[in-house]
């Protein structure tokens, strides 16, 4: 290599600085695009602008957990965006308010609901209605929905066919399985015949006894309301004279609704919301230009996208491609009728896989928007293709949506946006966020496994269930099942127990002084644990760079957590929490970032304003500054308490100590305050405050703990004293007594030498031999002892009675 | 063009994907480089990471607006680079506790506070000493800020001379300007003159009175204490036995207070904090191997690093290069010394361009510790060398430091860590934070234009603060000046107003129900305030990249806010809230970032925790309900305490009762915790949160009464004795003597009943009447009575004695 010269010369200009050459590449961000079904790089087209289209809900019903799924993995990584790669996230979102389901929904309600105010007493004209209903219902949806005809079915009677079909269900699994395997909803449809059946019989009764009032009138329509509803919606639905404002009122207060739920999950509200029915104006337009860029036509009153024509067409160097995104699925009749909608008739349609871009008003009462080809309303799909554009412009880097919509809806919506701008490549990056189950089943009404976000809500925190569906990556399937509950819980404590530990150490620190002590210097755990802080971060961003990895970012933050627990149990008090602080900090600044704090700890993601001058500070971090100091007097003035006790007399120690003991024990153990004796630096107690059913769990344990040592040592005590009475018990007989009947066998001796009571002949009256003498003196002389304890024993039991 | 085939054929796979292609390039990220004196493109070296080491604090006096200029201003760049860039910072910060401005501070406080202590009455010694302090400080220092001589000085009369000198600057400018200008601390020797003068003539006049006790010792030694200081610290220097504790306790009180004042202008910690006392071994290890590689040597029992044998020296393919960042000021001898410290001896250096990498403890009483050539202490260069060698290893992203620190300071440091670790460039970036000018003025103690950050907070918010710092670029000189603070407080309020037109609109909008008026569609003036949202967080990114231009980034924001005011006049009752909400929640974001929060705002970017699930999340109502079960705990405790105590042994007893008055008297009256004894309905304590202000003050008053009432108790027990005195002395005299002189004039009477002493005849010789007799009878049995007490007093008092 060759040297430079000095440079000594010049000694006043600057020397070369040498542009540093990165040891480490910095990851790149991929993103799992289902247009490729692979992860591509991320490469937004402004900048750090990202233009994200979302697909929004259809407000006809309350949102569920399938919306919970949908919605917060989309705020999980447009927060990864926003608040970790630092983009610029520009998040669109449509309400889909013009739509069949809702004009259906709206105009039952609306009809039922009048019927119930314009009818002041039950009539024997709405008994009939509700009868007819219950017959066409019967005849048209609920018989197809058998795999067999009924052996005992009376075709013309309605009520007798809903008998048999139950008794059926019943009797015939096989019968019952297969029906639901034909119709899901055949179980919904059990229910909703046997009530409005109960609900016809009680109104006839009723009738008949003339107690037929108001209240009566709204319990029939409410009890048969899911065979009415529909009948008087074909019947009557002409009758309404503002089918929009119907519509209308349905939406805006199920999007109210859904909106509330979005907000408890603390899903961040969209940079901007598009209603459909604020842009039919533009949609017309739009269908205007496909039409005249030739991919549309009109047909019975409607506008079709030609998907033939559209496919393979010559744009400005490239051809249009159709089904981008599910090119298997082309002229699927099933999923492209269900795209269209229940009131959409195919009239004018010239191919099967074309597909409405404006729907023709079929009846009257239906709500219905001018345009060049008479009254009606926009197709499904076009309206994200023009709400997109009229926001985006001419194309977007991300579309998102749920899995299920993938085809037709998006694939419909990139041709006709496609086929609008005439460009290529509208959306450059589709994500697909992954279905849900419910313990490995789809959910569904039908399965009585369908839960709302509020019921959702009821068992489960926001956090948990953020957390929980952090654990499935976005775009996979996630099974909602209770191993994930229990395994979420799990995380949820390691993450709370670690925080009470630092914060602990923290106090403690601070109380001290941190800074005299000199403990400040960094050998090799401290190094070794700010290269584990290194090493996660980059780890972090590794799997935050994998398309959104959460699963795995969580599982990094996890296992730093495990290591800063063996640097606390290999340093003991000797601690040093400069490290532990800044790897706390940085977790809760992670943890926050996903959106999982809770409480003060929520941060402000939707907050307006910088705070004012002299505020109070009142959030609930906060809340443990302030509770701080009071926590501190109760420690440490229950530790000056101990100390006394312990200098101080007897009786008066154990008091206090036990009191000591009572107050750590029970009074801050509810509080959800844990006391170690001893551990502060200052060798007082460490305070740290924990969940207080752990706390509560723990001390019952000990208390079990202590009360089986307890028994054992009862139980041993008993047996010593049964031992010892047993021993007391052998000195019952007087020395003096030991060598007479009954003590020996009568004729044993015959003379006795009167004073100790030692045998002087045998039975036989033969002298006792001087061996046999001195052996029966020297037991005479353990009696002696025994039976001196045993009388001292006899005099204090007498004493003791 | 050529267009591709129709790719019909393949019906099932999806048609090839587009990497897109941006049409807006990123910004890039450059920061103005002290090394190259222009703005570098940004490359860390390890991916996102960015190691950072950042100049701290000599801890040996208050920290000043200067302080705040630095340390604010790294701030800022750290939480943009760390919370906008989202680099994972590595942030290192030392703490220099050796230093010979602290060894010179702490043993002069030492010696001062120990003469006080030791010295029980004022000493014509003590007064002497002053007076040689005097004279030296005189002749040595302030002499030589003289311009000219003074006419009327004799040589020999520091008083004198101070007289002269005071006179001088009173009667002619010319020679005052001139002072100054020759020594910038002329005026502070003044004012620490003429306080010394006064207080010696003080104690000399006390000490002729002989009125010399504690009090007046104490007076002459601080009045004196800015000569009296010096004169110590040389004279009595080695007298100090333990100098590293002497040193360490005032650098460990000063790191306190200036984290302190760290956190509440919201300062972040730093990731890593090292204090050179931690460090000397390593010191000494790297000075070795410094040595090793042939750049240094031993001269004195110090060791220099060679400069000349630096320059130029030959590494792995390029030359060492000495001061890179000012090389036109290498040699500036004047630099250097004051690079060096005012206790270093420059004995052993060969050349002037040298500095001291490990200086040779020169005298008794300076703290050293030990290394292969003796005693001694680090240099300064070395400090920061060393610590970020042991904390970031070879080389580091990021140095940063105040401007004024460019040389010698950080060009020795680059030489000796480049020295050692034998590489080209240890550092990539070095950051320079420009000078603070007050009022055009530098800020120094003489100029009186001296703001400790105290003052400054005393004066100003947290926010204001910064915000006036941010409207300046970090690089620049910032004129602290009345206009600045004029314009800061406009713009704050443009903020406030702003916030407070957004949050009432959006309030308004969630009352009428903001999802159903059907007002929400995207016009031109809704797409055009969208747009400059695009733009405004386009060029606030270009400004950040620019180097982090704060000024331009918060007038792009203020832009902003002048384009939605326009918005809401164009509007009126019009506006759609929905896109004005999203641009007060990016701005809200982005202050935030900056650390502009105030009260609830503030963020949390130092929060440890996620928070706690079901925790309230409000105002200090709530924190006075949820503090409740803890008082109720520390209430009830303390009772049952009481009661053991009244119960238990009587010393034990006192010894907790008055832990318990302290505990209610001192910690709950701090903590604002009032407790009335007894006034609970269950007869336990009553407690309530009060003032803490208004508690200290009762407290005062109860204190203040009970001392006015023992003292009138006193003054009538003083009085009540001195009646019972007085009536005793009444018996003083015998009955029997009581009618003879001098109890009676004499010739009262003549003669006495021998036995009574009753008189039988009067002065005249006559026989006292009956009536008379008896009257003296009375008077005589009396007088016995009283006698009878008097005696028993007497026998009472001998015992006493």
């Amino acid at each position: 290599m060759s040297v430079p010269e000095n440079p000594k010369a010049s000694s006043s200009a600057q020397p070369e600085w040498v542009k540093p050459n990165p040891t480490v590449q910095e990851p790149v961000l991929r993103v799992y695009n289902s247009l490729t079904r692979s992860k591509d790089v991320f490469v937004p087209t402004k900048g750090r602008q990202v233009d994200w289209y979302n697909c929004g809900p259809t407000v006809y019903d309350s949102s569920h957990m399938g919306h919970a799924r949908n919605y917060l993995t989309q705020d999980i990584v447009r927060r990864i965006l926003r608040d970790y790669f630092g983009y610029d996230v520009n998040f669109v979102m449509n309400i889909t308010d013009i739509d069949d389901k809702i004009i259906l929904r709206a105009r039952e309600s609306y009809l039922l609901n009048q019927t119930i105010t314009s009818t002041p007493t039950l009539t024997a004209q709405l008994v009939a209605d509700t009868k007819a209903a219950f017959i066409k219902f019967v005849n048209t949806k609920f018989t197809k929905s058998f795999p067999s005809p009924l052996s005992s079915t009376q075709q013309d009677d309605a009520f007798a066919t809903l008998e048999a079909a139950l008794q059926r269900d019943q009797s015939d699994p096989e019968w019952a399985r297969a029906a639901r395997e034909k119709e899901e909803k055949f179980s919904l449809y059990l229910v909703s015949l046997t009530k409005a059946r109960d609900a016809i019989k009680t109104a006839e009764e009723r009738l008949n006894a003339q107690q037929a009032g108001q209240g009566a009138v709204e319990e029939l329509v409410k009890g048969t309301g899911d065979v009415l509803g529909p009948y008087y919606g074909e019947t009557l639905g002409d009758t309404i004279t503002d089918p929009i404002a119907v519509s209308r009122q349905l939406a805006s207060h199920q999007e109210s609704k859904f909106f509330e739920d979005m907000a408890r999950l603390r899903i961040l509200p969209p940079d901007t919301i598009t209603r459909v029915s604020e842009y039919v104006p533009e949609i017309v337009a739009f269908v205007k230009k496909i039409m005249e860029n030739g991919f549309a036509y009109e047909g019975g009153g409607s506008i079709w996208f030609d998907v033939a024509k559209f496919e393979g067409a010559e744009g400005d160097g490239f051809r249009h491609e159709y089904a981008k995104l599910q090119p298997g699925s082309k002229g699927n009749k099933k999923l492209l009728d269900e795209g269209e909608g229940a009131l959409t008739a195919s009239m004018g349609k010239k191919q099967p896989a074309d597909f409405a871009l404006w729907k023709a008003k079929s009846k009257p009462g239906e709500p219905a928007w001018p345009s060049p080809w008479g009254e009606g309303r926009p197709g499904w799909h076009i309206e994200c293709s023009v709400m997109a554009s009229e926001i985006l412009g001419k194309g977007m880097d991300i579309h998102s949506g749920g899995v299920d919509l993938m085809f037709p809806h998006h694939d419909n919506e990139l041709a006709q946006a496609e086929a609008y701008h005439g460009c290529r490549q509208w959306v450059n990056y589709f994500l697909h966020t992954g279905h849900l189950h419910i313990e490995g089943l789809k959910m569904s009404k039908s399965l009585k496994n369908f839960i709302t976000i509020e019921d959702a809500l009821r068992d489960y925190t926001a956090r948990r269930l953020r957390l929980a569906f952090m654990l499935q990556t976005w775009n996979a399937k996630l099974d909602f099942k209770k191993d994930l509950i229990a395994d979420t819980k799990t995380k949820e404590e390691t993450f709370d127990n670690f925080f009470a530990n630092v914060k602990a150490r923290m106090n403690d620190a601070a109380a001290r002084g941190a800074n005299t002590d000199g403990k400040h210097h960094f050998d090799e755990p401290e190094k070794a644990l700010t290269a584990d802080l290194h090493k996660a971060q980059y780890d972090f961003r590794l799997a935050l760079c994998d398309s959104f990895n959460t699963p795995q970012a969580i599982g990094v933050l996890l296992d730093l957590i495990a290591k800063v627990n063996v640097y606390f149990s290999t340093r003991g008090r000797d601690v040093n929490v400069g490290p532990v602080s800044t790897i706390a900090q940085w977790i809760t600044r992670m943890l926050k970032m996903f959106g999982l704090g809770e409480g003060s700890a929520v941060g402000d993601a939707t907050a307006v304003g910088w705070g004012k001058e002299g505020e109070e500070v009142g959030a609930s971090g906060d809340f443990e500054t302030k509770l701080d100091p009071y926590l501190r007097a109760i420690s440490s003035f229950r530790d000056e308490i101990r100390r006394l006790a312990i200098a101080g007399s007897p009786s008066v120690s154990t008091d206090i100590l036990k009191l000591c003991d009572k107050f750590r024990d029970d009074d801050l153990v509810n509080l959800g305050v844990q006391l170690d004796d001893g551990q502060a630096t200052d060798g007082g107690a460490l305070y740290k405050l924990v969940d207080p059913a752990l706390l509560i769990k723990a001390r019952e344990e000990k208390a079990a703990i202590a009360a089986d040592k307890a028994a054992k040592k009862a139980a041993n005590a008993a047996a010593a004293e049964a031992k010892r009475i047993a021993q007391l018990e052998k000195g019952k007989v007087s020395p003096k007594e030991m060598f007479r009947p009954p003590n020996v066998p009568q004729g044993t001796f015959s003379e006795w030498d009167e004073e100790s009571g030692l045998p002087t002949k045998d039975g036989e009256g033969v002298e006792v031999s001087k061996s046999a003498s001195k052996k029966m003196l020297k037991e005479l002389k353990v009696q002696e002892k025994l039976h001196k304890d045993w009388l001292a024993w006899q005099a204090q039991q007498g004493q003791g009675k």
